[in-house]
């Protein structure tokens, strides 16, 4: 439940997309009557937007034009404000490669990208290959992990003369912590970019997967947009979704996107040259972005199924969260922030100083990671040691609650009988 | 016709890969008729192999198991030698992951790779882009593009002290020159290689498309596995198959696999680090490597279509090579050898000494580029201009000829129209 792969807990996909795509690689489902009219006359559709009208010919490294489309008109929708199909690149590992176009430099002349602790834990290996260096911004969690300006000004007194600093990376909704930005907090966050000469880089993901009442996602484009004119034209933004995210989860078919604006155009080109040397996006993948960013619209033959899907999906993901909160913050030891979107809960964890000890010093071990160990070994339970934060010393959990209902159950089952044996024979040890 | 994209030009898919993943897709068509037995039980045993039984998770970064079993089996039956899963790695970007690990040092100690001359077109960017210096060995085109052990060795002259000879590079059948060495020469390359400690990175991609008679493909391994056993036991080995091929050709779908032979346990493990912060392959490709590896035999409902299927591919190869060898033989100024397997021709050109002149002087082109320019302008034909050979100063076409014979007739008709016109003007511009 720690590594983010609904399906492979037993999420159901949605079944318009993997319909479609069936379609498309046996055409010969065109005429048959097995799938409903709207699956075969998008599958039409895609194929034609293919090359020699098949899934298995090579596609421009920067992904099928028509996909490309689709993903321009699904941005135009949810902002309100233009988008263009030439500023969105199609990608199996979108980040990567731009974070390698970033990449450059020694010494105090590395590049460094300010990145929020805790992070995506599938981030800092990427930075670290890519030898960019990561400077952490602490995220307040008693204010429910909210990005913090005081923050990021002391992250870079901190680091300045280190390297040279070219971006910061954020997630929102945020990976793991589950926190929320609101349309303040992202308008202080572009301001600071703009005023440091700061590329964002905004990880957009878990978009469609907020759940808190009253509360909706915007995005990074649509507030920039919406600021004033100096900004708006300035401030360099790339922003990523993909397939992984919450209601489509095919993470197996490997595809996503970034959007560029003010990005200047020495860099776009350059960014095309590394996806020509990079792997294109598996076709079968550029068409699930294409199914995932325009599903069927009601009246379609397949919207009922569709909508049944997507509403199981979200009501899941919502009560799931709920659940696990309250039974996480009524264990001892352990408290949990509500989360506000995305897949994750972050709770926090007391260790004992003299468990903490033992880990660091007969295993070797992180606290946290030790923890897990156990878990695993004595309940066969597969959790996340969240990251090690120095400053504060304190030790978290990463929680995937995208899971079936009844799966749920069993893990939160396991980590309470656990961790109640945990705190106990704590205090034994202690009489 | 100058991409190797044999769908794009129209070639079939084949349907029993095709179908099986439709299934694996929507697992609701497990029940249904439409598709033959074999197939529906195909698929329901590779999705057991998926985690949540869903093609929808991710997989391990070197690949699904079962498909790296069923790829060890694939290369056992092959050679008749030993091949284990866990040297198995699947990747959409085998070469590329690969080439990235070899890489490193700088000046006199940069990393290079004895590459062969000409060499398949992909090939040098991804060096460039690691950072591996190029060590050209030329292919002896008067003797159908033989490597030659004095090549070998004059390249190592030439470049000894400008870097660091680390590996080299064979693509057999050869790309794009259509060559296969035989087991004569093959074993010069390992005594070469053990001699001069070099691993030894062979792209086997066209090992299924084979056409000359009685000839027949032999793999590095087998051969080096029949060797003494000093060789056996030390010659480090890396061998790339993937989907690209010529009889699956699904180039869409995006995975290959990589098998290395005596590496060293610590590259092994930094193989593995490499492939978890790289992409993996696509659940979709890497169930097409199963099928293609694995297809259906004698006696099962789908065989008798994969069979015609395979057929019709391999005589449209062998028939169109035949016919494109001797129509270009048959032109003015151009001359071709004989392919032995693989799905390109690569024709020599003779360019008069003023064209050349003109193109580089008043276009700053390569002559040969400014040819395939002349050629996609008068008649909508495009081509790949072959590799620039400085020391022959030889000019050459890629021309691909796995595509269906009626396209065929229609590159070969505007080609020698084209070339026809441009030899008759050169003549009358000499007048």
């Amino acid at each position: 439940v720690s590594c983010g792969d609904p399906q492979r807990a037993g999420m159901r996909p949605i079944s318009f997309v993997r319909q479609v795509i069936a379609v498309c690689l046996c055409p010969e489902l065109l005429t048959e009557e097995i799938f409903p009219l709207d699956v075969r006359i998008r599958a039409q559709k895609l194929l034609e937007a293919c090359d020699g009208q098949s899934v298995g010919s090579y596609t421009a490294s920067s992904g099928l034009p028509h996909v490309r489309q689709t993903i321009a008109e699904f941005i135009m929708k949810r902002d309100g404000v233009p988008a263009y199909a030439e500023n969105i690149f199609i990608s199996s590992g979108a980040q990567r490669v731009f974070i390698k176009l970033l990449s450059g430099g020694e010494g105090q002349h590395q590049t460094g990208v300010l990145v929020p602790q805790p992070c995506p834990h599938t981030l800092l290996p990427v930075l670290d290959e890519a030898g960019v260096m990561a400077v952490p911004y602490r995220l307040i969690e008693e204010k429910n992990w909210a990005v913090d300006k005081s923050e990021l000004h002391q992250a870079l007194t901190t680091y300045r003369g280190r390297c040279e600093l070219r971006a910061i990376y954020i997630s929102n909704p945020g990976i793991p912590t589950g926190h929320l930005q609101d349309r303040k907090s992202i308008e202080e966050v572009i301001e600071f970019a703009a005023a440091e000469r700061l590329m964002l880089l905004v990880d957009e993901v878990y978009q469609d997967s907020i759940y808190a009442p009253n509360r909706e996602f915007i995005s990074y484009k649509k507030v920039l947009f919406e600021m004033e004119k100096h900004l708006r034209d300035s401030v360099e933004l790339v922003s990523f979704h993909s397939l992984s995210c919450a209601f489509v989860a095919e993470c197996g078919l490997r595809a996503g996107y970034m959007e560029v604006v003010n990005i200047d155009s020495r860099v776009m080109h350059y960014v095309d040259t590394l996806l020509c040397t990079d792997i294109n996006a598996p076709v079968t993948g550029q068409l699930a972005l294409d199914l995932m960013l325009n599903p069927p619209k009601l009246g379609d033959p397949s919207y009922n199924t569709f909508a049944q899907e997507t509403l199981l999906t979200q009501a899941t993901l919502a009560r799931n969260a709920q659940r696990a909160l309250k039974l996480l913050n009524d264990l001892p030891g352990i408290s949990c922030q509500p989360a506000k979107g995305g897949i994750y809960l972050y709770p926090h964890l007391d260790l004992p100083p003299e468990f903490r000890r033992q880990a660091k010093v007969r295993k070797g071990l992180e606290p946290v990671v030790f923890y897990c160990q156990m878990l695993l070994q004595e309940e066969g339970l597969i959790t996340g040691p969240g990251q090690h934060d120095e400053r504060t010393g304190s030790h978290h959990l990463r929680l995937c609650v995208l899971v079936p209902p009844d799966a749920l159950d069993e893990v939160l089952y396991r980590l309470s009988t656990f961790h109640l044996r945990f705190v106990d024979s704590d205090v034994k040890s202690r009489k």
